[in-house]
């Protein structure tokens, strides 16, 4: 967590979530945006997870993410509590693969919204950048530094074209 | 409602929902078993919902009803307000036609059990049957009335065993 | 098996089902609740299983559980011989990944309601937790020892967040 | 139902059911096979289930049809309680289509075959023909009527081919 | 569209999408943020989407949303050319009734996200409330606005409750 | 049909897919690419249908699109019976909407490829377009007749644009 | 194989699923059946399929199986080649877990019908059983040994409650 | 790869898609039809996927095979560049074991057809083989390649019925 003032809240259900809500963790960390993150349930401690979430704003939170496996009502209950944003990461932990928990906190009424990103860390990573997203549409800085981010990414494609250059000539493809 | 103190509470997240959770009041009706029901969501209104679940049992409340579609949280936010019996009815609301609602509400993680009925009418229905079940536990009346229920139910397919004749001789296929 | 009179059946269709089902054992066990576990098919042996849950009620059982995968009829097949109440566990045994088994159970017509845990473990845990509920609701104690429970839950949620705060420093994100 | 002793017996689970499953009445009696058919349910009636089945055999019934929707138990119970073969028609009777049904018939563990055919009046159908060349498989006769319903049926192609060849001359398309 | 600068950008594959995407707009119009829609197709008019999604920033646009059916690209599409958060609204528009367009749209792969709503017209206006929600985070004005939103939400549900009242006594379930 | 030596072969199971497959025949026409349609099963005409295939290319055949619902094997029984492309159309014909056509058709094991299109009428009209890019790879003329169609598409969504302005002008939302 | 005449034919379409269909092989050597098992693919053979089946009647088969992954398309063609009975045994071959191969089997449209077993072994095994069930028809002799094989399988239940009271104690949960 | 020019293009969203793409690559070698391939992503290089596709047709390039897993636009947003029959190759890439990469693909609105091959490595090479078979509507030598490529199959398959025969003897089933 960082030293300044959060600005991003990440919550999870269980610390079973730990391994793919620390890709949310890293990315704000790599765009250098203050973030806590705290275990509470939307079941277990619904008292908890209510008093963070509607102090979030008043204590300079400006995005909540939310990742949870199964019937995932935390983002849903999380929405319930504040008109800050809510991103929510489904996690795959059942037998069915992270589809209970898309569609848990995709189909969300009219009213409430939650935006929902993909199952799992690719999610998870998501969830960290749209984050940089929102405070960038006021951020001109920010903005800056999803520019390069991009750059990079594109730049990072054209070298694994290389890479598989390489391995077409090794598997005598080429 | 009933005038006597209700033993079932029936939620649901919205009016529209009401033609589908009018089943379980149906059957509890038929059992005599007072209920009262209320539309409070887990969403729009969580302090009312919780309020409400809280103190449920100390009013009387024996069994706990919630309807809901979509991402259908209504039934696991009930759950984690109380350790009374949770039954909740998927409602077919969505253009996946109450997938959503069923895995949002039957996945509930370890800890806090949510008793899933089927999709639509014949959950709400079943509902509240097993309400008259539970309190069929501990009450002799209740388990008698259940008995001639069921015995009722078997005289109603040998019933409709004889309407199945009539129409294979009106269709020729007798 | 307790020693007491058991006051819940768990039912299994095969003892390959045994790792699942021992957490609603666990749980009961727990709660301090006597309770008894059968091998029966609703296939292979109809009448063994049609004259355990027929005698079931006489006997002193309160609450059936039954667990069973693929086309998992077996809580079906129970409760269409008894008015108590039927709480089912679908597990994941084959390629469909319990899937099948979910849909097999709860999908019950109305008249014979089932009421649906979740698949796999959770569900099983969840099963034995929702008896204890039934059974508190006639029961002051268990009442309490349910709120105990919740609140021990509840306290575990928070040296989980602990937990993730320690790994958050070791991973270098904190 | 014929006058001579039945050779297929047709079950379903309710009345709603019999326009599907007269398909199966219609093709049997096209192949002058005696059936008879009757409501008898899985969960309501289990007894009486029981009872039909168990005796089929020496009545001169060689093959079972049973029809049902939701979570659709009646061809699993019925195969638990007999040796002859068990034709199973899921029923699109839910919300979800028939997907219920489908698996919950088709997904039978080892040792207790159901042979499932198509949801719906294709299956239902089907299954009638199914009966036809299981009894095909020991009369000589009823082979030579399964040819020529097979080489009528090839017939019916050729014609539909030439009604496609009037529609495209008719959109203007020929 | 309003006469001032847009801060939100509406796009949609085909004017069928109209009806559903008008959601969004009405929601917008109610928070009093000015906004445009057009129709772009990722795959008809890709030059099109791509000049259009890359000249919004500095147009002054903060938050895109993207409405589609099928095979959905449009908002991964429009996601690959801006730096600002993409809103999703899958729409049901095939046999697959938006199950198709929803994992089109939510299973983006690390390093572009897309934040996707409910499948059809809940995920519209859940969008433009969405939209509201980002601009709210460095807008007090908007913020206040969106807590009034919600208010009046909270107490539509107790009007909607009596109604449920009115109705079980004209059903005779009071 | 066209006077000139057919290029692409249609195929159907039933007179019943015409409707749907007609929008193959439609857009060849536009393309002035001469074709024939036929109805042939693959389980009720199967020596038609490998007669027909088998022949098609000496009868100067270069394309075959085959549509079918259920399980829709026509495409793949097609497939066995020729080295030319074949083009598959899954139609939704029964409760499954397509999902079992869909996956009978696009799952194809190795060695023996089908090109399947979306479910439905688009995947019809699509099949048509990708029979003339086929020929367009090696027909300069048909190559320049598909950059005019594109460039006809990418107007259309101009026009529709203009609609939706209109829509939301008298919607008040403008 | 046996070295009697044959009265069962399995057919899979690649040596891959030999594992799986030799359930069947073995359910059948315990009822002493003679069968034989070849490969033969719908596709990459179809004509050696089309041969083997038309001349299966012929040469004293009285009940084909057919066992296949992914579009699993041979059960189908095998049973547009005969009026024998044919049983489907859809295999587990692709990242879909066999739900490719049950669809592409059990939808088959009206007119040929083919009777579909659980996904797997499970199924091969059933497969097997019931082709005894078929021959079980016209064979006293037969339907003895499978009344013996039910009673055998009851037996077993029991054996295998007794191995859970084990368990239980093991775990100290008795 | 060739060094004569590429007749065929394959992308790919990422290098960890390279073992499953080769599978195209190395069927096009055995057919000695020049390819290359290359890394670009719908997402990341926008510009230089439309850059190297609107190319392709006058450097010579006839077919398009383009692999991608979870939401994947890739050959959606290569069809939208080029009026070259482009073959899209769903990828098992996330929790969801393709079914996304499927839908995101196969589903294409009218107007943009791509062709969809079965997810993973037998969808990639029958691409590889469907290419070859465009190719071979219009080049002879290439049409008896794949004669002789489909009759070489079908002799394997009798090679491993052979097997078979020995496996069943090995297993005693003989």
């Amino acid at each position: 967590m960082s030293e300044k003032t959060p600005l991003v809240g990440i919550l999870m259900g269980s610390d079973n979530d730990y391994e793919i809500m620390a890709e949310s963790a890293r990315v704000l960390k790599q765009f250098d945006i203050p973030f806590e993150m705290i275990v509470s349930s939307a079941h277990r401690t619904p008292e908890r997870t209510a008093k963070y979430v509607s102090e979030a704003r008043d204590r300079g939170i400006r995005v909540l993410i939310a990742g949870a496996g199964a019937a995932a009502h935390l983002a849903g209950v999380v929405a319930a509590e504040t008109t800050l944003p809510v991103l929510a990461v489904p996690i795959d932990a059942t037998s069915l693969q992270g589809l209970d928990a898309l569609l848990a906190m995709v189909q969300m009424p009219a009213g409430i919204p939650v935006a929902t990103m993909a199952i799992g860390p690719a999610g998870a990573r998501n969830a960290g950048i749209f984050a940089a997203q929102i405070l960038g549409t006021a951020d001109a800085d920010m903005a800056d530094r999803l520019r390069t981010f991009k750059q990079d990414m594109a730049a990072g494609v054209v070298k694994k074209s290389d890479k598989v250059q390489q391995k077409l000539a090794a598997d005598g493809l080429a």
